[in-house]
């Protein structure tokens, strides 16, 4: 889809340094982009490839202008614009409405005439698919599952049971949503199963990322709010709730009926024990683990950089000799009080 | 399933404190619950909701009945009678025996008229189903598998090859059992790969979690005994022993060839390193990485759980300055001793 | 495939010590191998082992070959050979060329005659599979995705689109490769998705763990050069370049737009944050954050042993008081300061 910049910067509110004229067909990297294309500035590290780009224009904030070789498209929030542009450079692909042949639909299901269901489908009973939902090669959506407008179910993603869906969230391939919690009760003979009776409830433009798994509730549903973004491989616990606009980067995990603020961030292999609140807008560090409630917004860590393996195990040889040396300051002091009589 | 309070304290050896002749049809939370629900309160944070439930009748210990407003069953492990009653009010939903005629059966494979394979399902050459053995949309047995009676293969996981279940396991979807092991040498040319020539060996009673892999031994068999409950996206490798009634929460992960003894937990992420032996009634914190054998039963610990940045930040800066803190002690330590001569 | 020792010694350049005329069928763990077995030594743990093998032969190291009750095929790299003397007894079984009937592949798809594809499979638009490519059950393979000759994809795996594999690759059951990056502005009405655009560029003889993920780039490509490694559940983000012959454990994850050299290697669940970049030959310890770049070769750590629970809460408990100790050890120092005078 070609858009002239002149367009582009109407449409988005930019001011443009350059000819209004020039047309761009798609968005690249700075390095990568050729003169059909846009690309945008917004990370510090890559200011040598500004320099050095042959894009036709570049989306960047007002003190960058002056490195930009290229027309500039000028804006508080670069990145957001260049999300934006690319939106309107590079629609998803239309659906093909239908059934494929190959996909097997209950007789309870109903589907919308505008949904587009691929091969090797498996819909089971009272599922609702509403209109241009796309589900991919190999997806299983099982019985009671409804799915909200223009929702994407992509290839070999699995809708457990009771999973309701809002309108154009994004489920990504392999993950599994509404599979059981993992609650067992310990008895004299091992454990005993709870049954999961809840489902996952799921706002609109919620998007669940590759191998994800979001387990069903125990008795009421796990409920993750509109516009909640989850990486891939990240574990969302039975009963969790998880507010409006909250991220979790990959590996992310949430234990059992915790519940997750509002505009939370929650970065790369950060997790959350089970049973706690976490209010709204806050961070979590990567590689962390918080373990009690949190009622202060704020960014919170707790893990260590790696290091020059030499070094750290100074460091934890150390640490782990901390008593001994609070004991020596301990008898310093006493010493010291000695002297003073 | 409909029951009397008066059949659910007979059953179970509860005291029951209220009218014999009320019925409750399933199981709910405190705050969800109404007049024809039974639900249980084991965890003090929850106190208020008991308080105020509308359950007919909650599960508890016999010191928490006076905050009960409601008929209580007097339970010495309430978590425990409740899983029980929820699984004789919730029963799983019965199987419809047959073969859906989209799945495809390898003409050498034994399936049991009682199973029920669903669509989209691929039955590799020498399998065998047992009785009453439900097998998902999308699921893949593969060579020479074998699957316990009233064992459940859920939706699009993958029994890869040379995999035997014993009677009544989970597997759930998205999980992986049988796949190759991490097993490469190093050459001067890159990795060789190391053949992975055994399978898995799961005993009865055993519960996988979503997009959990198991990867199938180098020459004998990956080994998890009865009762094991592995949590979603765990990891255990090649040639593992996972001992009777062990459990492991979410994103946990063992690594090869290491032995984990029984009726241990893992909490969420806590990882062992390969080789190593853990005894019996181990139980190791989240996120806890544990790199030599264990021969004492207890709890193992060794993960931060995080805080506020500024403070936490302010505790590493005086950890990598943990050395010069202790010089900075040696040299008092000299002065004092210097001082008494 | 049986082979005699003397063929053995010869082909991989072992001098033997016993009788060339003996033949082994296969492979075996010193415990469990028989007469027919040939087996390995190579990690001292496992000494007692070797001294009370049944096996035909083991291969292991000079200095080892005393403690040998059988045969023995004398190496410097005794595990290096083993893995290539079980490649010779174990080979891969013979793909069975052809299309199974329920498979769906588009018309445009150019799949090589010598190709298997299996049962439930979905084949994209435009896709290209190589000769001998193998395609297990429930697989999906997305639009212009290009797979090369003798490469593996297992069961439910998923290439989403714009994948290309080089030769020789394997691709384990429910591996996700091609998915969306994790891309997203913030607006003020919350995440804006930017469009994933690129695709994922793979080397030769790379391996790719049951149900990891790898992102497509949002531009340019995802890069996994010849010989990679990635073990089960390991996480590669958008736009990273991994190097030649590098391997990373289970759970292991880097996040996008990161460099990672050659050689390296990654413990299980090592992680490195995003817009990074690693040189050649770097090794990162288990459950170890890599927080910055990485400029020289070597062993690289920032993780804590587990310990017994009640001495870990003692140093945390220490650890918090580290600040507080520092000041102590200041006014020790300012007395004595004040003593000297």
């Amino acid at each position: 889809m070609a858009r002239s910049l002149g367009e582009l910067a109407a449409q988005f509110g930019c001011e443009l340094i350059g000819d209004p004229a020039v047309t761009v067909t798609g968005v690249a990297t700075l390095s990568s982009a050729g003169d059909a294309h846009i690309s945008f500035f917004a990370n510090r590290r890559y200011r040598d490839e500004l320099r050095t780009t042959d894009a036709a224009a570049v989306i960047l904030a007002h003190a960058d202008a002056g490195d930009c070789p290229a027309s500039a498209l000028i804006a508080d929030e670069p990145y957001l614009v260049y999300a934006r542009v690319a939106r309107e450079l590079h629609p998803p692909p239309a659906l093909t409405a239908g059934i494929h042949p190959s996909a097997v639909v209950a007789a309870s299901a109903v589907v919308a005439d505008s949904a587009e269901i691929s091969a090797n489908v498996t819909i089971g009973d009272h599922v609702r698919l509403g209109e241009n939902v796309f589900v991919g090669p190999g997806v299983g959506v099982g019985p009671r599952c409804v799915v909200g407008d223009d929702t994407r179910l992509l290839a070999n993603a699995t809708l457990v049971q009771d999973v309701s869906t809002g309108a154009r969230c994004i489920i990504h391939p392999g993950a599994v949503i509404g599979s059981d919690g993992f609650g067992n009760a310990r008895s004299e003979n091992g454990w005993i199963k709870v049954p999961q009776l809840g489902g996952v409830s799921i706002g609109n433009d919620v998007e669940i990322g590759a191998n994800s798994t979001v387990d069903r509730g125990t008795s009421d549903d796990t409920l993750l709010e509109d516009g909640v973004r989850l990486d891939n491989l990240v574990h969302i616990g039975h009963n969790v709730r998880v507010g409006a606009h909250t991220a979790m980067a990959a590996c992310a995990g949430v234990s059992g009926s915790t519940v997750i603020g509002k505009r939370c961030m929650l970065a790369g292999r950060a997790g959350v024990v089970g049973h706690v609140t976490i209010c709204d807008d806050v961070v979590v560090g990567g590689a962390t683990m918080i373990s009690k409630d949190i009622s202060k917004p704020g960014f919170y860590t707790g893990s260590f950089p790696g290091e020059a393996d030499r070094k750290w195990k100074q460091k934890v040889a150390q640490f782990r000799r901390l008593g001994e040396l609070a004991d020596r300051v301990s008898n310093l002091e006493r010493s010291a009080k000695g002297g003073d009589k």
